[in-house]
């Protein structure tokens, strides 16, 4: 019996658009779904890129004016994977066009944007999703599964941080393609919009929501020459981000994002300790889980490096065999499959815009208490 | 312009086959490929899991004899991915019929099928290759160019092994989808001819030819149920194999395969001491190498945990950025973008069917040895 | 040629008093001193446990009036290794007495205790000493030498961290022995003088001074029975204390210290992030340097793993031969070697009790705002 | 009660002579002992060597004649810490003193030399111990514990190897103080006596006799300049060796030393895998045991790495507290506490001088392969 098809058009061709292309052309050969996935167009701003990456990808057509892939009939799923100052305008009239949408993460620059968002899709009443693809690495859900169950007991302490250092060079250049994450008009924020959020949604997700924070941010490189401008211009994004928070539910947290910490590539790291276990997972190594386990025999208690590839760990039994890992796309196709299921089951996958505006209300918060050197409390 | 197609049909339809059909799907979206490979057919013994994997995977058609495969005139490349005892029957047959050949490792159940497989595809003159995928792990190519280029000096020490622990269970049958492997007839061997032959053919590769080994095997479980039969019958595969080899350079090897060592699912590590350098890798953490340079400043020597995941690291341009892991599956994409450019060259890419006899050489060798109790010399 | 004897009165017997005992018999063995350390006498509360205590260690006598110890001609340094609340007025009157003093540290409960001993040391001109030992790690030495040669440039982030576990369960007592540290008329505060005062110290002397802090203190357990009295009464000691700060060079700073994190024994760790390279350590694998590189070459670069345990690392020469790795204690006995040979030199060894005191004004900082839920200034 | 005195004279004053030393130093401080070591006399070649090292290290007298030491009445226990080419000769003159005898490993310099040194042992009836201390490290007492309950099962495989680099340099010469290792005449063997010995002690002691054995040497420097001659000559040691055995329980061994394994320095390490689970340790990071249970919760098996610090680890108790790691040098303290508390209960501490003539056995076993290039039985 022929699939439902869900044809896609996927909103931006960089390294966002290649992931979730991947995405969805590799869900259904590895997850039994009732829909079948079909890259109906892509556009890009270039019609000769578009046009480019859609023969790469085997997208069927390719655009270069994003309303007119909304405007087609022909399209069930508008898929944003643009910079962050168009989040909000696409979305919005995809939602209004009565589309599905999924958008690229953070959901907007702020939440004032966020909000208009959420209101959009949720008068349409169409699915919709945030790509915080972190949630769907297998030993992050298997954590998941593992708090749920409360083999952790109370949590005491939250710990996360994502550390890069790609722009410690004052020669990289603010604003352009492949450096748009540091113009802060573009962004919206620097490495709080960007990493931080990545923390912030796992660890709501994880832990439950945050009540207040103080945090600190930091430019350390004042002045970059704009990619497009070519005009030396004050750096208004944040290069590096802290903050202490307390959880509702009793826990302190304590996160950091940085673009400046030399060694690290993408190291996203996350530490939960409770009463009864602990748990650590880093993305260097992101088919690992760390387990701590207080309940084994004394003598033998120590930190269990699990080897997430078994059948029985989350999404697994869909990949290979014991032993043999999986990377950093799988968490997209995760997702791209998760998120058809739910159109199955007409229950919308997590994150939808309305978890991931949780989100924003945290780093908000974050950013003012940056600036008015106090804890402020999170809204919603 | 439009690229020449590359027709493919693969016989089998397990996990092999999996692993195949996605090479040839992911291949061309990451690498630029003067060639489309279009899965045209896949061949399984039940026409309806045939129709099914087909279906799932894309292909065109499905086939339930391969030999119609290779009569098709509209096949230019057959993808053997079947088990031990069937590899040399369809790679003679497909080389006779002027096909191109990759065949899954080991390339036969013996050197003597080896030979009559390598002598059929050279007399052909067809392009051939066998998947011997770890070669194609970004590490280990850069391991090998590191060697290459002189980096390790002088090398004493070449140390491999790969640990699994699957078939510890007295249950675990003999014969039957999923534990052919543990059938004698079918494989040919047990861990050497599986496992073994993964170590020897990197080691080949990387440090040169075996001269003589001495070795021992071990089957623990004496007698298992045949799944295909039902009776309990002996087991006559080797459930581990070891082996001490000197190189023709001079360097010394030990080597062992097991699927006895609780605790590892698909341990397979190497590691090599030269003179000036050392290099460790081990399959569980695959896009990690492991490197300590002599030539570092003497208080600050230490093994360097190399995350390989950069732009400058062997294949990983094609895939994301920095800190963002790949998998498994991704050395069978590597491996089926090389088949396709070396076909661009005119330059058959290794391991060839002749490559690939040189590993067969060894494990016969390993088994002669652990028969005789003495010293063999390695053929070839 | 007989040595000049540096005669040591010792004052507490607990796991401290070992320690010290341990290192002053130590440090002669290994270290060519121009001083002969000679345990004089050990004073403890209880006149039989300071016998049992002076047995065991070889002291010459034992006291149970601290003051007789101070009277006594024949002792040229005070060690005092008793509870906090004792430090200042021992260590001022042995000051007062004209004595050498070493003091366990935190130096005082608070920055106004410290003041006054400061005061008294410096007035009496007497060399002193606060036992910081993780100053004298290998790695932690070998660190400091790094940032002071450049080998960081510029840094940019400065993290530590002291987890452990030990009073998660509500069981634990306040006060008495071995839990002192639970009540805070003996101990001054809980974990920020008792564990983050360690990473204060380590931060101040390889990054410099701390300008301000925002921080946030946690008791979990709110009552706890208390060991001497038998009453259940209010907690008043910090079980998690943390802090965002920013240091005078322009780095930022996270710190955390708790006794709430599951699966952590003693675990300090500290990295620092530059422009050129990073470190980072940990107390459970205190024999280990990790060190990454900018400068190495770009496909190679990685976090080293240095053994510490080489003739060229600091300390090293003095013990065994590469590979062969030392504990704990032995930073104790640098430390005492240390003090030594500053007397030889008529140099006083680092930390003194005016560096200690520039934790404490840290310390205080942090737990005003604390309270205050401000930024606060540091003193000094 | 004044404690019974044991009256040591230590034969050798080198690396070894150090580490007995202190070992009977500093037992009586953290171990409840029924004797107290004292320290009577040392012995070195050099009366004036001796006298510093007496001096030094708190010996009442020195002596450069050891066969005055054995005549001394003074004297209980002659530990014997020089070349192997003494061992013999000393040992033997000991027993038939009557004086009990400790002697640092290898036994002899072969089996018949070690034959002859229990014999006389056993002929006197004298306490009798060979300092094979990695027994002691408290992670491999554990190990020893965990195999003994049954806690691992059946044991299928047996894996250790030993590997340093301080002789790849040919500019090292043979012979002398610091390099008599490498001259054949003194050692005996190279690192088959000096580094296998260690690994076959602990695997016998751990997983039973070993019948058979195939192995292989190598000596990649084959001239060397003497130390003491200045002549250049044949090194007649084995730079390398390596062997494969089957153990009496029907477990398969693979054994390896060497000193030309760039990057490691001292790196004894051993895996052992049972049915039920499996065991890791690894000399660079001696305080810690990795264990593989495979009756964890499956989706929650790992390795754990147990940091070996808690007081229910072996010998923990009686250092500091958890987290807090020891060294390599406590394991001989652990073995002198042994021996004297095998003293007070009248029963031997193992390895005895016939416990450690098994691993003599295995080592001629070993070198006799791989002259013969055969399988050789193991003698006894």
């Amino acid at each position: 019996m022929a699939k439902k098809k869900l044809n896609i058009g996927i909103i931006g061709g960089g390294f966002m658009g290649r992931t979730h292309s991947n995405a969805f052309r590799q869900a259904p050969e590895f997850f039994a779904l009732d829909y079948q996935p079909v890259l109906k167009t892509v556009c890009t701003r270039s019609a000769e890129g578009a046009a480019k990456f859609a023969a790469n990808w085997g997208f069927e057509s390719s655009e270069s004016d994003w309303r007119k892939v909304i405007e087609r009939k022909d399209i069930d799923l508008i898929d944003i994977a643009t910079p962050n100052d168009t989040h909000e305008t696409i979305a919005v009239a995809a939602a209004q066009a009565g589309k599905m949408v999924m958008c690229e993460k953070p959901l907007g620059r702020n939440a004032a944007e966020a909000e208009r968002m959420v209101a959009a899709v949720e008068a349409a009443k169409v699915p919709n999703m945030v790509w915080y693809n972190y949630r769907r690495v297998p030993a992050v859900t298997l954590a998941k599964k593992l708090i749920d169950e409360g083999r952790l007991g109370k949590i005491f302490h939250y710990r996360a941080k994502f550390l890069q250092d790609w722009t410690i060079s004052a020669d990289v250049p603010q604003g352009g393609t492949g450096t748009w994450r540091l113009d802060a008009s573009v962004a919206g924020s620097g490495v709080t919009g960007d990493l931080l959020a990545h923390c912030i949604d796992t660890a709501l997700w994880l832990n439950g929501g945050i009540e207040t924070v103080t945090g600190a941010t930091e430019t350390f490189v004042k002045q970059r020459k704009h990619a497009t401008t070519g005009q030396v211009a004050d750096v208004k994004i944040d290069d590096a981000s802290m903050f202490l928070s307390r959880f509702k539910n009793g826990s302190l947290g304590m996160f950091e994002a940085t673009r400046y910490a030399r060694g690290h590539k993408a190291l996203y790291t996350l530490e939960i300790n409770g009463e009864k276990a602990s748990i650590f997972w880093d993305l260097h190594d992101l088919h690992r889980l760390q387990w701590f386990d207080h309940g084994d025999e004394g003598r033998l208690r120590g930190w269990r490096s699990i080897h997430i590839t078994d059948g029985d760990h989350p999404y697994m039994s869909h990949w290979w065999v014991p032993g043999l890992q999986i990377g950093y796309e799988h968490t997209f196709v995760h997702q791209a499959a998760d998120f058809i299921e739910g159109l199955s089951k007409g229950q919308a996958a997590a994150p939808t815009f309305r978890d991931a505006l949780a989100t924003e209300y945290v780093t908000d918060a974050v950013l003012k208490s940056a600036a008015s050197k106090q804890w402020e409390v999170v809204k919603g």
